[in-house]
């Protein structure tokens, strides 16, 4: 049941990577339920279908995987016009109701649709991900059982990346020898906690004990032992609506690296499942902008081809930079 | 568009009532619907497939409607051991486990499954329902859109049942006469009323006047004209734990009749979707009772053959009473 | 128990609509409870206490009354810090934190305050409310009680305006005469069905017959025959968060009316209660602007001094006017 | 801001626990806030107010703080009748509403009660707590802030008892030697985990760098290495029926120690703030038992007279006995 150690540092092109992040016994149960199909009325994604069951790669352990998903573009459709029978009409109709009821903030007809996923992720992640509370959750417990040895360990330019983003102009560019140091910490505390962690609970994967002459603790308490890097993994459930109010927050540039791998994965799903509605979601969450009343006016002021600078525009230092950044009128 | 007035005291026989509650039109898009299937890699569940679409007649006008489910009773199991392939074992421990997550009141695993459906109601149903809080729902539009020409009116030995068995001691049985009259002026005021708001609108089903010299007024407005025994209708989706809650709560013999016979009939859906779930849910959920601290020490007090009365029992009159009954010791 | 039957058509100013609304038992229970005061330490608002259990009048016998609140503006910034005391420092520094929560949608800070109204409210306006899920509610019950015999009947200015507004194009303002009429409908039917109602239900405010000669049906089921204009009653109880979305989709210009006086009556209670929070929302939530990312492209060229019309936008028709009519260029 | 480390051993008695795990900043804070009063119209409770901001020890270095709260047992009473004013009566007829409510599992009126509460616990401690998904929270952030150096390490007493409890049949009790090593291994796994993070971060509590020769990461990265019994702390805000939901589930003898002793700590808040609810709550859900309906026929048989064994019983041996430990029958 447990997992190969892998070396997180190799995890670089993903056809290995997805070798290497599932055991075989894994990699078995997932061709098997891959390979069983029925027939069924309801409405079915050729293109979702074909990665359904799949691991998709995700950080150096991690993966999402669909299980299984209820609905399509047209669902949304049929929901918003509460139709009788498939409730599509012509295409680039049923294209301008979704854009329709995106633009308007109607979010019910999205709701209708929905996705079940598997994920593998290390649990500082999973305690950001939980704060979304519109969503079901299942999560493997390490009250009952024993964790994988498995932990997140960035890669050398993306601890860089987020080194010098965050500490702006404080000394930037991490240095390479420090960043080795840096992960060589990161493991060398993750491998120590495990390893102690097995040695409390001093069990086997068959719950027999290592050695005969200690006692050993409970699974219970010998979890808090653990580093917030160990992976854990869930089932996650989500409608449509909340799922795109999770991908607009935790894909956007300021989210933290390591979910917004995820978020981005994720709408790389939603692409497959429902194109028209991911297209819209681009179109009018993710890449719009909200401007405030002050900002308006600005804009307005600008068109009439004023000059406006920031001390006379109503707006701090900080919301002019972003408006500034939003008109793509970067300094 | 406009579903065909029907005389609700014919609604006797399902096989009528079906055909009665549907227009041609509506039953052809069903139809069209239910012929077309694909293949999937997803957990289907053939006595669900069976109905789905179909409409399931409840009260004079009303049904349920099937229109999409995701996952099974083995889908419980596998979110519950956070499984990579279809995580079911033998039957009789899937089995197993299901009563045991019921038993001991674990909701996630039954969150993992959802199922839509298209419900007819009237509006004074849709009032109690909405109360529950946990599901999505898209209810057609009276703002945007024309109701249909109908409205719920009791059977007369409905309405004699409801009256006595809520007015104990004060006459009870409603007498042939006045039960005759009741139903006269309910279906008086009701069709009165959708007559006036059709006068007020003045469109016919195209939104052309149908009146030239009269303006009419707006479908917002006109629609507080009707009567909450009018038929409204929509989408409505719901987890598995969920559902049982709402079926626990409003199957209940203290339930109000008109919504009862709704949960009933998804109680019957639920049987067929996931029977080993239904059943776990009579014996443990539906089924059961729950015993007050004061009311256990009562029945060890009866156990170890000790005479206990009302008086001495730690209980209220009420309290004594409901015990009583669920003991089978009425007086 | 029951309110006296007042003339809607009065309801002009807001002192005697004020003075009709409420009987007067319940005005001396509403003053009992104003005079009552303790000592807390809890944050207070004195411009919220000032209006505490007050009726503030809403539609012909609405009103909305604040029962209580948690916290205050403070208890924003508060949370935000995870404070031990107080959590406040400068006014200006608190004020800029608020600003910045809002700006970025950080919703848990907000989600710290809390306030319960009791809103009076015409059913068709309760069945388009309780559709904001997160929301604690308690209706009063008409399967156990017995309404209020009162209903929401429009002014003629306001039935004017809405039918115009909504049938653009096709005929427009509402002749007086017809209008007349149209009130006229409403009233009859909503007074004939109420009076049926009580007819039905053969009892009074004490639960006696009426008529010793006929039975009577439950209460339970006599309710199906009001009208969607009859009023309701319930305490609701919401988070700042959640209000906050409640007012900007219910205050809109797109909302029905009657739901939006309600809303606007609640922005009020809000500004009182959390006023920089308030105009915070102002700012950044009600009068701001959504831009998807083809109008964000327009905006740009034109401030490049480019001409771009509609064809060439990018932009649907409708969309374009839109983005006009946010831009104060409306043709 | 930081805390002063404490030897988590001596955290014996309440008035030195107390003492140790606030700092003299955040105690004046506390003292600050309980000082200050107001006069206000909203019911208050003087048991609720004495403890009011006061840290209330749980575990080793964790607290419950009472922030703030919205209502009493009388405000049950009042949303249950949807009143005008206070809307109680007699005690004995408030109370009775309430056992009432609570016995038929209405929940709304309990909904209508708020409390907020300032907590600080282990980071495992969270993961639990955080699946209640009805409640508002907002964590102390270790993306922006630097984490305290606390950490949880349970007492020998308290190990030995989980490990037995836990391992029925293996060998149980811990000896005392392997105990001591098992509190030795926690405490350094999480010292040196935690003197890492503050080696990777690099700067001191005013945010300059330590060792100016290197660089340091950010934040964000650097709490990875944290082990899960660091401790965190957030508001927490929740509904009284949701509260009581979970301290039913925590306060259970099946729940993990650790949560356990929080839940118990809020239940005895409880017992302050709504005493008759909290009697109820006693009666009907914590004291009470859910018998399913093969067990409810066992117990008819019984009462009759006859002899009844597991192997007749149609339970399973599990379920047989958790009958009898319900009936105080055990073997």
């Amino acid at each position: 049941m447990a997992f190969q150690p892998t070396d997180s540092a190799d995890a670089g092109s993903r056809a290995i990577a997805d070798d290497r992040r599932l055991t075989d016994q894994q990699r078995a149960e997932i061709d098997s339920a891959r390979a069983a199909t029925s027939t069924t009325r309801r409405p079915t994604v050729p293109a979702l279908e074909e990665i359904l069951y799949d691991a998709l790669p995700v950080l150096d352990h991690g993966f999402v995987r669909v299980i299984d998903y209820m609905g399509d573009d047209a669902a949304v459709v049929q929901a918003a016009r509460v139709s009788y029978g498939r409730g599509t009409r012509k295409v680039h109709e049923d294209a301008g109701l979704i854009r329709y009821l995106m633009r308007h903030w109607h979010s019910t007809p999205f709701e209708m649709c929905e996705i079940k996923l598997h994920v593998k992720l290390p649990i500082f992640v999973a305690r950001q991900w939980i704060r979304h509370r519109t969503a079901n959750v299942n999560e493997y417990s390490a009250r009952y059982s024993i964790l994988d040895r498995e932990f997140y360990i960035p890669s050398p330019a993306q601890l860089a990346a987020q080194s010098s983003a965050n500490r702006q102009g404080r000394g930037d560019v991490l240095p390479a020898e420090e960043a080795a140091k840096v992960l060589e910490v990161l493991r060398e505390d993750a491998e120590r906690c495990f390893g102690d962690y097995a040695w409390l609970l001093n069990e086997d994967a068959d719950g027999n004990p290592i050695d005969p002459n200690r006692s050993g603790i409970a699974r219970e308490p010998a979890r808090m032992n653990l580093t917030l890097n160990t992976y854990t993994q869930w089932y996650w459930k989500i409608d449509l609506h909340n799922l795109m109010h999770f991908v607009r927050l935790r894909a956007d540039p300021h989210a933290q690296y390591e979910i917004r791998v995820y978020a981005e994965a994720i709408s790389d799903v939603m692409r497959r499942w429902v194109p028209v509605t991911h297209q819209a979601f681009l179109d009018y969450r993710q890449d719009a902008a909200q401007l405030s009343a002050p900002a308006l006016a600005v804009i307005q002021r600008l068109l009439a081809g004023e000059e406006v600078a920031q001390p006379d525009s109503g707006l701090s230092k900080r919301e002019w930079r972003e408006l500034m950044a939003t008109l793509g009128r970067g300094e």
